[in-house]
């Protein structure tokens, strides 16, 4: 290895990126100047081709820290990929390709990362990924490895935990972390906060451990070379100074999150060797040096469209790149009443069977979600993903699945156990990921398990959030249109679904589950229109009745997505919103207020007790609903 | 030790808890049966009196798997504690003092538990708690264990990761971990989805690990004794059978979650000699056995009574049983423009300073989220606590901080990662504990970071939530009223706080922070209403008067905190919402269409860039704001 040279790519890539946020005079400069020596002597170890970043056999490059996002770019820049200097001048602007933290509209980035710990678990999930890519398409095909940055942070926050220990149950030996271990956090030394022992920790978690000098150019190479060849997942602790070549912010938390200073970075240039004068500067060799990814890439990936041809996995590959499904036979549910847990599995169940790549699992509660795929095998030989009780992790392997390009993944757990992946749930809405959220037992109709395990505040929250649709069906017709629905979008989508039986629904008037609501029963100049979703839908058909008995004339409409609902121009919802509007849902659900004069709801925690018993207490029953539709 | 006189005592545990679960028909029989024996030896070391459930120095016993409360409830009948046979007959019915996972409503119970890692989290918040307590008020007065039963699930989600490493990290030789080893999940063998080297992952966490057969009662015994003497935590690796003593059904994942059937009972009992026609049969011997904790209890806590005359602590434990916020003297915001995180700093400040139980922490973010307790000291001898990136543990812990009795704590980060603990603030929630939640960086103002740091959806999850109340101040004026207010109820609240600097308000005209939304601006006979909270107050303030130059009569409503506005009277909303009614603020919050005609809200995720661009590419700025008013 030339040292020299390295080290002035990894002075290069400094400077870079502390003249980007100097510039923006936002940023974080202390990780990438920690991380250099080590990206410098990855990019020799990396597969993969700027001229096409979404080469399937590439190696993944996870940065969980994302705001080292200064980093990335300037390594992106230098390797060809289509990110130009300009944008990099532009760091932190409006619409600019270099954003805060990495996005994947920008090229090369893999995941969108930032909040700690999720791009850990990202990074386990593309290996998981690549794993199942090399059990269908083969080793020949797909033997790339995925790489991950990660910091005290992500190590201390629960999701990394949950994350690794699934890669050591699956013997991950295709992943690479490496720990950036600074021992500097925002409030200071880190041992205020994280004794741990990382090693033994990961030895633990079956991974196979390094500690190196992250500063040591041979000994980062040595690691990486030992860690291709291992047999476990790995984990390589490097020890680094943040913000290394920063002089005297060297080894200080002062320089995690603001710009060095102009006056500083000069002194750092010169020290270096670099003109002091000049910024955003590279020099024709460190250019050269890092060019050579394109050439290498390109080759490499021409050497693999060689084997494709041959290998006899060409169509396969054509249907996990895009699966067609329309090929789906569905069944039909027609008439039965069933709980939308069971309706919703035998949907999967049938798209599993004729859709390569869709798959997924529940965290231990696969027998509760009815999310089993029958006779499919276990992950990863087969289809059903045990994920443990990891809810966070389960998402955010989910959301790496999704964007690994072959998979449409699924993740399932209570609704109430929603709160411990939304983080991740963000994630996959951000990056508009095919990602789906099975959320079973809906409601306080949960029964006897009590206000822990009764949601009643999750609902808005799912609505609530950009990019994202939150599906919670009155029946198994509802339940498999708006599968059908969400198939056909580039969005994540929930269903939220019933433990209990739900009457099968008569056909809808006017409208369809594809509009978010839909009229199901009209009355002549209706008076009252009662609005539900979910098992609350024929609640409020008997309460009609009940209500027309008395003089009124009611609309029922079945609201299956909110958010597809508020997308429908004024005069359809006003063809199904009649007099005076009534939401009915038993959630606190204020967001109905957008529709709706009144809203029979819930406003506090749900109680322990049989579903019906806790439904009557809560008012969900004809004659309570009735009386108050009439207390106008 | 009398072995057959406490294997009865363990079998009256089983079939106490069996025939509950089977006559509710409801149930989780597989853990109560798998750990009675433990129990029944713990019996035996847990000091506390069932006379007097809050006596300050018992021991802490906390059922992580809440799904095992037909256990606790059998336990803490024999105990002698204030709940009746007829409770346990009617256990998971409607109202009772029995319900399907413990709720702190039930004289005993410590802490709500239920979803998975909570109660780990809290068992390390009471031990720090006692750390802390014992700091405060000497080791005489404060020597109890905390004593907590987990499960492979609680050890698996990340959050117990995250609380144990903070017990290694403070040394909490006061806490005793029980992992039922019961090699069973929901889906089947934990094998599928569990292969740690558990002994490990806890000695690098800084535990004393121990393993033995969880059905011995020798073996038992002695690792208690053994644990009470470490000087480090100490996990109980306890190898136990699921369901044992419930013949074929023993060892199978069948009996995690449903009752085990009359006639295998009847069997069961039938061969541990118990009279197989006897439901809830507990025999006097039995009884007796277990109702010595009422004596013992009585005389330990009268000997405790006695020291505390003695100790000089008396005044300080009243203070610190009963803070009094009136000695606070708050600082003056009048007519100061600051960012509501540095008000919010210099207010939990002022209130440390005075009352002792206050104390808290960011998870690694203090200095932005201005939360340090300046010349306080850092936790355990002062009130700083360093919680590191552990969002989730940090609020479960501060739960159990709060439920001891003795300390109102907080817990910090920014609003986007409010995400990470909402699972934990839920409970804070559930059970009204006194947990004050801050959240800085509230919305697209963030700036730089861009979406993945850009609270949107945040407002309405928190606000969907019962018993829990979302301030949102617009400036330090009405920051610090949040606070008095807040500091009055029996509630956690949420601080939702700006980065940047906000303009001081003038005084309002009618109602008050108190109320939760009051009249800022009058006009008369108002043919607009202008309605928001935080940074958006101003914006409509100038957006008023704009609209007035083009002759509309504008009122502007400040709406600190939305729930309590929701609990005003209809005469009071009527008289702050006049004409049109327009929600403005930066989330996406439909929930303000319970009192808006019109909402004019971020219906995307963020955007990175300067905080001002971002505000105005979302329009929120006056003419763009005065512009969609007025296309009516």
């Amino acid at each position: 290895m030339n040292f020299e040279l390295l080290q002035k790519q990894a002075d290069t890539l400094r400077f870079l990126s502390a003249d980007m946020i100097q510039r923006a005079n936002s940023g974080h400069p202390g990780a990438p100047l920690g991380l250099a020596d080590i990206l410098v002597v990855l990019s020799f170890h990396l597969k993969h081709n700027p001229k096409n970043p979404s080469w399937l056999n590439r190696d993944r490059l996870v940065f969980s820290g994302g705001h080292a996002s200064a980093l990335l770019y300037s390594f992106l820049h230098l390797s060809g990929y289509d990110l130009s200097l300009d944008e990099l001048k532009n760091f932190r602007q409006l619409h600019s390709k270099a954003p805060g933290h990495p996005e994947i509209s920008t090229c090369g980035v893999e995941i969108a990362t930032g909040p700690l710990g999720q791009g850990v678990a990202n990074a386990v999930g593309f290996a998981l990924a690549a794993k199942k890519a090399q059990s269908l398409l083969g080793s020949e095909l797909i033997n790339h490895k995925v790489y991950c940055f990660c910091g005290d942070g992500d190590l201390e926050e629960g999701i990394s935990y949950e994350a690794c220990s699934l890669a050591g149950l699956h013997k991950l030996d295709n992943l690479i972390l490496i720990y950036d271990s600074n021992a500097i956090s925002i409030e200071g030394d880190v041992s205020l906060a994280f004794n741990e022992n990382i090693k033994m920790r990961f030895e633990a978690q079956g991974f196979s451990v390094q500690e190196i000098n992250g500063h040591d150019f041979d000994a980062i190479n040595n690691a990486f070379e030992l860690a291709k060849l291992s047999k476990r997942p790995n984990l390589i602790i490097a020890k680094t100074i943040i913000a290394k070549g920063a002089l005297e912010l060297e080894g200080s938390h002062h320089s995690h999150g603001a710009p060095l200073g102009v006056e500083l970075i000069k002194r750092a240039k010169a020290k270096a060797h670099f003109d002091e004068n000049q910024e955003f500067f590279i020099s024709q060799e460190v250019k050269f040096a890092f060019s050579v990814a394109l050439e290498l890439g390109d080759l490499e990936e021409a050497k693999w469209q060689d084997l494709l041809e041959k290998s006899g996995k060409k169509d396969l590959l054509e249907r996990l790149l895009k699966p067609n499904f329309n090929e789906v036979v569905y069944p039909d549910f027609k008439g039965k009443s069933v709980a939308t847990r069971d309706s919703n599995g035998e949907i999967l169940n049938a798209i599993a069977a004729k859709i390569e790549g869709f798959l997924g699992g529940s965290a231990d509660l696969a027998p509760s979600n009815k999310t089993e795929l029958k006779g499919m095998g276990d992950f990863i030989e087969g289809k059903n993903i045990h994920f443990g009780i990891r809810e966070h992790a389960m998402a955010a392997i989910n959301n790496a699945l999704a964007r690994y390009g072959l998979f449409v993944p699924f993740s399932a757990t209570f609704f109430i156990f929603s709160e411990y992946l939304k983080p991740a749930a963000r994630l996959s809405a951000l990056m508009k990921l095919r990602h789906y959220f099975i959320f079973t037992h809906d409601s306080i109709g949960v029964g006897e398990d009590g206000p822990t395990h009764q949601p009643i505040e999750q609902l808005s929250t799912f609505r609530a959030m950009p990019n994202f649709l939150t599906f919670r069906p009155a029946d198994g017709v509802e339940n498999l249109k708006a599968w059908q629905f969400a198939l056909a979008q580039d969005l994540p989508c929930a269903f939220v679904l019933s433990r209990q039986k739900l009457e099968a629904l008569n056909e809808g008037i006017f409208g369809d589950v594809k509009n978010g609501a839909y009229l199901l029963k009209e009355a002549d100049n209706a008076s009252i229109t009662l609005l539900a979703s979910g098992s609350e839908v024929s609640l409020c058909l008997q309460t009609a009745k009940l209500l027309e008995s008395k003089g009124e004339r009611v609309n029922v409409v079945s609201m299956p997505c909110y958010e597809l609902f508020e997308k429908q121009d004024k005069s359809y919802q006003e063809r199904l919103l009649k007099g005076e509007v009534i939401g009915v849902e038993a959630a606190h659900s204020n967001e109905l207020y957008k529709f709706c004069d009144r809203v029979f709801g819930i406003e506090s925690f749900g109680e322990s007790g049989k579903d019906k018993a806790v439904f009557e207490y809560f008012g969900f029953e004809p004659n309570k609903l009735c009386e108050f539709v009439l207390k106008r």
